[in-house]
């Protein structure tokens, strides 16, 4: 005999794009470019059981509602959308308990000069998640996605432990780059979003540029650390760090001398370097995460 | 102030072909081409906190270590082969206490009444995580992706709740598509891997091919829990189905009737449906899905 | 002083699933599923140089086009659905003069004892390309691309040129693994396009299992033959042929042999190797490849 | 019987970073990350007809000559690259007639205040591709790929041809995005590179961004004269423009208007634009484009 688990549905990556006519700087257009997803979980055991879909709100009409809502909020920050987004469904869907939404947003630049002409950025993704939980509470989980960064000099790393299976050599200059992967947890459902990423962001790079690594983890560390401290509002980060190998290529069969300047930038594999920074008096993660 | 929270790293999509020269139908070789990843966690925190690396095993390390034991174990079926890897680690390091690994398998088909040629399936990828904890035990979750399916009869939508943002009408007689990806916890870190993965593969499809579907909800139940029925040794199967919309196109403004001929396939946003089934003896999960 | 020169426009990547009910083996549904794309040529300076766009049928109305005509043609063929296609542009449109039409084909398996479920091959693309020009007729290149072959044996590499940075030594038993991209020249724009399809890739895959090969051009020489000798209608294939490297890991390190068991599958850089086979007899190409 | 045809080889996507230490403002490093790609042809058809390798240059040796010239030539200019590239296998190897060589190169942009921190720019791609034929001349051809631009008024499509299988409506304040994938040849192969890559892409935003457009058509026009007139060394543009449509949502359902606020952003299908604007006085092609 078997039983139904847990389980949510919802609609992935609407499209929507948001432009609030002449509320930029010199009446210039403003544009919120977002990928939305919605999920939703509650009662919802008589649609896998028996095919009753009376509690299944369609993911087509999550796909409006995001459409809808766009045009009542007006350009917002994200996480300030997705907070009444979720909302919308534990407060309105007497089967939904739980609404998990994310948002990832893509920067886009003004041309100089002009009002309503841009380039998009491509320099990195804003993300967030947030969880409404109707007993739980609410979460807000803000972060940085895409983000490429390189250090070409002040990187070390030696000292490791060693088996049978290693041939790494010590390296006292190497390369380091990354795509930053962070996302921070706020305290409270209540920020000012926009500028505690702008605040995030330049930490994170700040203490990337600024360390002397003796690991990626060790840079991981620094990173987290930067964002906590930069930004009370955030008690948690947690990131994912592609190493983005840059291995300096053996020119000496060719007669000529490598002094750290040709590297191989190697697709696979990667090193993989996860971790979580927290404020000390970081409260109970709860659903933050889940 | 700020502290350390979880952590692990490791080497992320070593790509791995094994040949078993001779060990197939009719003298054929034997393929085994695999993207294998492994993560480490344990006790980590003074490569992050002070830069002293000596408990971290490098990640170059443990690419070596795919082939090294590739070598020595053969062929072998890749939950067996994660199980060892993983236990190389934690038996192996005194500062890990836990190895996940993780393995996509790429199948191949033998050109028929050829010795060494093959060509790419594509069907599918075979999945595998693997946790070895030093405290905890030892998991073993097995699976499928990459598996589109289709139906072009015998699905239907209706009686859904409604709200203000619903236009969706009923549909009695809808396309259904999905691209599985199934995860399936086996009860124990032993079975018969091969013969697990294919029942298990092959009630899934029939299962999805033979239901009558009311909704995705009602076929990813199906599909669960004809696994759980066909393969004992499997106590729980996670599942999350994107719904590939295929939409029939209005030709009606170009004077044509469309009964249920033409479709657009699209491609975002799509329904996400995600559900877990279990047997009702299984036992608890513990680390399987961390 | 500038001047405006070639240019064409057209709709790319219309997705559309045509099911043929009831037509298949057993009584069961026949599917087509394509990716078509349109692009128009003419007299169109118009448009480019003052904004008059009298001559210009909308790229929204090329999708229309799509979808209506897989209602009338039905399932048919994808090299003379793309030729109706193409005529319905250069003979309806008079500012028209040429039109190039696109198809990339992903086949379906039917699961075996029912009559509506599929699984996608994943196996394969097959491609059509027809140009039809008002004034210099009409060409059909059909072919097939992603599909992935792999030799365990039979492949050699040596005796080649060297020079100062040459380190490559020979190989003497090497695996041999390619994506195969490959488009063959019609000599008429009729044909039995279904079997001639398969008859090509059965003669591609035979040649590429079947050749002892010295070198990746050799191979790529006599897949393009045996297409040619194999099916009389087409008159040239030209291929391009990524050499999907895998090296063999030096095991030494670790005090194991590797007896051309374990590989590493490397993704850049790949050697690209392309050519083109043609009959004797093979009509001046003319519009075909443009 | 068959014959052999135009054919090439190379090894394609050699990824280099090559790092000028203290070359940059204030000391810092000079990054230059590149993507190369070389294909080679000439007296090769004993490779292909017999196995006879000893013309063949190996893929292997093409990688490793691009390390070895990035540590010679140092951090120069992607198109001055590219043709000392070229040059060395048309005047080094006897066999190879012509060399073609491409190269993406991905920007980085300097952490301020820093001499060794970098982010990826992320918001386009140069690009440039340098064919050596021994008997026909040397052509450089420079572009620009990646860039995404977006117009949120200024744009118009109206007046359009019409048939049987036109919906669309005339629209008279649309969105407009695209992205940008230009080339420009150069009329001899020397120029200042760096300063023709900036003035041809700030001509090219400019452009989009100040023409009232009433077709793509028309912006690729006047994209490709702005080019050719601010850089006299360019003599050709060719654009493929990919509209990204964004079209306006229909929000009358839930008793919302929608003024030009809410738009979903379309992947598949797309329109294609694809044009090519010259000098007057432009000189024949040659070579340039093949």
């Amino acid at each position: 005999m078997v039983r139904l688990g847990a389980n949510q549905y919802g609609k992935a990556e609407v499209r929507v794009v948001h432009v609030s006519r002449g509320a930029g700087p010199e009446g210039s257009d403003l544009v919120r470019d977002w990928n939305v997803s919605s999920s939703l979980s509650g009662d919802l055991a008589a649609a896998h059981l028996t095919g009753d879909n009376s509690r299944v709100l369609p993911t087509d009409t999550q796909k409006n509602t995001v459409y809808g809502l766009a045009k009542k909020l007006g350009g917002i920050e994200p996480e300030a959308f997705a907070l009444e987004l979720a909302a919308h469904y534990t407060g309105g869907q007497e089967a939904i308990s739980r609404a998990r939404i994310t948002i990832q947003e893509y920067p886009w630049i003004r041309v100089s000069g002009t009002g309503h002409s841009f380039t998009r950025s491509g320099q990195y993704t804003r993300t967030v998640t947030v969880i409404d939980d109707a007993g739980l509470g609410r979460s807000v989980v803000g972060g940085v996605g895409d983000l490429i960064v390189l250090n070409t000099a002040g990187s070390q790393f030696w000292g490791f432990a060693r088996d049978e299976y290693t041939t790494l050599e010590d390296a006292y200059d190497r390369m380091l780059a990354t795509v930053v992967s962070a996302r921070w947890r706020f305290r409270q459902p209540d920020a000012d979003w926009g500028a505690a990423f702008q605040a995030a962001k330049a930490a994170l790079i700040e203490a990337f540029a600024q360390t002397e690594s003796y690991s990626l983890q060790q840079t991981l560390y620094a990173m987290g650390s930067a964002i906590v401290t930069a930004v009370p509002q955030i008690c948690e980060v947690r990131l994912a760090l592609p190493n983005k190998h840059h291995f300096l290529v053996d020119l000496a069969p060719f007669g000529l001398a490598n002094e750290n300047e040709v590297y191989y930038a190697a697709d696979r594999p990667y090193g993989l370097i996860e971790g979580t920074v927290l404020a000390d008096d970081a409260p109970d993660a709860g659903i933050a995460w889940s």
